[in-house]
């Protein structure tokens, strides 16, 4: 193995991924594409660090990634492992060196494709990736495996398994307020896919699109590239300007909004702001997505109804994920469609075809149906909590003097202004070299050069706590991140 | 039991969909969605058709079908009983009934939502449903999904799970001769899904687009409508007219074809109109798809060599699906792009992040890898020539004044000339009232009307074999359609 590894570790150090990040990646690929089988050895850190010439401590830290997952082993004194105890010797892919991938900040701002670690440590939008009860999942999804029926392998209704179209309508009538029909509910793509469909439904090339600033950046991209035309609508305490959007296009198309918890400054958007916005969408015939991505997740008081729920005019698209309250990887999101766009966008569903894979649908399904999911949210609504909490006192502690902290109990991370003469998106670079994913605010705005200046008001940084186990954790990313403002 | 099936079963007589069809999805539906337990006796067929006050054969069709399928059960005398182990009573979603689902044949030409039953028979478009190795699949995917590891949950690259993209980089090599690395490999939600993301990559708005006159139905929709300028190129005896097609408009900017069995007349597109496109498409920098969704059978002959391992201008975007060749509700297809394509799409792949779930990739990628695909392929080919034999023969013996089928020996359908005074869509609409899903040719042409009069060379049907059973099944289906005949 050790002679292997050279050509299985392929690194790419002018890559903006992390070297670190770059090993676990090849190592894990490598066994899965059967280029490394079960019980082989992989060489020490030492050597392999020597043989890539990068210091023994990346090394280490691909390797701690790769034994917390399970796909290497330690035997002690005699070395790591490769565990793969399920793909048979010898029937594997031919061996090819998969070439680095070409990756992308801006176009992919998430770059998680690995658990555990330091990329998950700090990086936003994500769930608890170690509280996620596997068990469980793993035991409806295989009694569902071993029972499918022959109607289950054939075309199905690309607006969605219709069992689970309900279970959502029920979920969202009980815990957002939002009464639907099944009918109206219509399974995505997660949230990028279900911006996607709209964009086809509504046809948004050449209009007018309210988006917030600063505002989820790929949305943002996504709808710059279906050619809508943005229109960047300022955020203030109490949310989206809406004066100031009905000021500068008082005949849009459609408005995107993050009501309960503003991407990414974390701020509800107000009573009167939503009815404001009600009403201006009632009396300029314009659509509302209301992109309730984090809404399950509120740590104290009581949550503002949802957009949707308050929707007299019939205007408001609900959109909701799996991403945050399952996992990413489902690729599982949900929009609820005003009565008058059903028609339109069932049409338009099975002219496209973009329907989810059958079996993800049925497994997410028995786990609402089943109860599982509503345990789920209870309990990490109070994990995040302590998570937030504890990072927060972290991050007081180390950064104090250079970021200020958002107090919005609500969400999944933290939108922190830098206060010291730093830019966030020189920190950004620098921190997350070392294997971290946060994100620069600045990124997030229309303006995001000018924005990333020294005291800027949206110079800063957007901090994810949910995958910070512990205190220890916390202070240390804490601790390399306050490196950089020096 | 009696006294709910009313309220369960709603019948819309004025859809298109056939009664028996809406009687068994209502109780599918209804079983799934827990409105119906494990062990709930079904009223007999006598009570319900005098309910719902249709022929009582209409309702065994359906019983048949739920009875097939296991989601009934037949105890003799005692009746029949509702079959859902696994659904723990009093966990469902609340009673409500399911509204009839509106449906338009001509956005979803394939109306295949069920398993088994006339709907099959003759549907063209589907694996054999009764032929797919469920138990070796339901192992599979069991095994999986009780070894998922944290990393599978996270956010994935949305250009689909590499060992995968290697898998189908290995078999295409091998079974199409496309030499291609796997970073060319995309994973798409189905052909549709590919179509849509072309569309994004390619820029298709307001572009010329060569497409056959006959041509795939619902590929021809969706390009019209993300606003394409179709140009449709007639198809003879050997494919594709590539002379025609750069007549009516030589700078298009992309062509798409079916070559190795014309969609849906079945003939392969000659080796000299495949040098033809090959040389248009280098010289006016267009693309080309090849859809290659039936290229895996063929009964007889050598097959010519796909147009991707003919391309040497780096002009042809292969794409290729799984729903012919493991089943429709996996939504999984992939492409193979041009190397000069790779950059741009990867950029937009990770903009609209439409990747596909991580399940069903691992255990296609399992399936594959331990050698079931190939040995599935093997055994689908000689099943499907035999179907093909035996239904070309009985329908023959039984239409032989009407049909005039195709004699091309490879896909999965016939696609048949009406050769008496009868027109294909009056023929179509009568026989898929009883539950069938044969398409009329005319609809897949520039010119449906015009195509459907008695004696136009497009006034035809096509009719799936891959899902007839026996000699029994065919001549019941050919008799039925006889009858619409006189």
């Amino acid at each position: 193995m050790v002679k292997k590894s050279a050509t299985i570790i392929t690194l790419n150090k002018a890559a903006s991924e992390p070297i670190h990040l770059q090993i676990y990646t090849r190592f894990k690929e490598a066994v899965e594409g059967g280029l490394l089988n079960d019980g082989d050895r992989v060489p020490s850190t030492r050597v392999l660090a020597s043989e890539l010439g990068v210091a023994r401590g990346t090394v280490e830290s691909a390797y701690s990634m790769l034994l917390g997952e399970g796909i290497f082993v330690s035997k002690g004194q005699a070395g790591s492992f490769v565990h793969a105890p399920f793909r048979p010797v010898g029937q594997a892919t031919p061996a090819r060196t998969p070439r680095p991938r070409k990756t992308s900040s801006m176009a992919h701002p998430e770059p998680g494709l690995v658990a555990g670690g330091p990329s998950h440590v700090f990086l936003p939008g994500s769930p608890a990736y170690d509280a996620f009860p596997r068990k469980v999942w793993s035991r409806l999804a295989s009694r569902r495996m071993r029972s499918l029926s022959a109607g289950d392998f054939s075309y199905r209704d690309p607006l969605g398994y219709l069992p689970l179209r309900q279970s959502i309508a029920t979920y969202l009538r009980l815990s957002r307020g939002v009464a639907c029909e099944p009918q109206q509910v219509f399974i995505t793509v997660g949230y990028q896919g279900a911006l996607d469909f709209l964009s086809r439904c509504l046809g948004l090339q050449g209009k007018d699109v309210w988006m917030e600033d600063p505002g989820y950046i790929l949305a943002t991209s996504m709808l710059q590239d279906v050619g809508a035309h943005l229109v960047r609508v300022p955020v203030d305490q109490e949310g989206m300007m809406v004066s100031e959007g009905i000021r500068m296009s008082p005949h849009a198309s459609l408005a995107i909004v993050t009501p309960s918890h503003q991407s990414p400054l974390a701020m509800a958007l107000s009573w009167s702001r939503r009815m404001q916005l009600l009403d201006w969408a009632g009396s300029a015939g314009a659509w509302v997505i209301e992109d309730d991505y984090d809404g399950e997740f509120r740590y104290s008081g009581y949550p503002l109804p949802s957009l949707k729920s308050l929707d007299q005019y019939d205007r408001v698209i609900y959109a909701g994920t799996f991403s945050k309250t399952l996992f990413p990887a489902l690729r599982l999101g949900y929009l609820v469609l005003p009565q008058s766009l059903v028609d339109t966008c069932t049409e338009k569903a099975r002219l496209y075809q973009l329907g989810s894979s059958i079996g993800p649908q049925l497994v997410v399904n028995d786990f609402i149906a089943e109860g599982h999911f509503s345990r789920h949210l209870k309990k990490m609504r109070s994990l995040y909590a302590e998570r937030r909490e504890m990072t927060r006192k972290v991050l007081r502690d180390v950064l104090g003097n250079h970021l200020e902290i958002n107090a919005h109990k609500n969400g999944t991370h933290f939108a922190a202004k830098i206060i010291s003469p730093h830019t966030d998106q020189a920190i950004v670079s620098g921190f997350n070299q070392l294997g971290y994913g946060i994100h620069a605010l600045s990124r997030w705005t229309a303006n995001g050069a000018q924005s990333s200046r020294a005291h800027s008001s949206h110079n800063g940084l957007i901090i994810g706590f949910t995958n910070i186990a512990n205190e220890k954790t916390a202070e240390h990313a804490a601790r390399q991140l306050q490196g950089f403002f020096t």
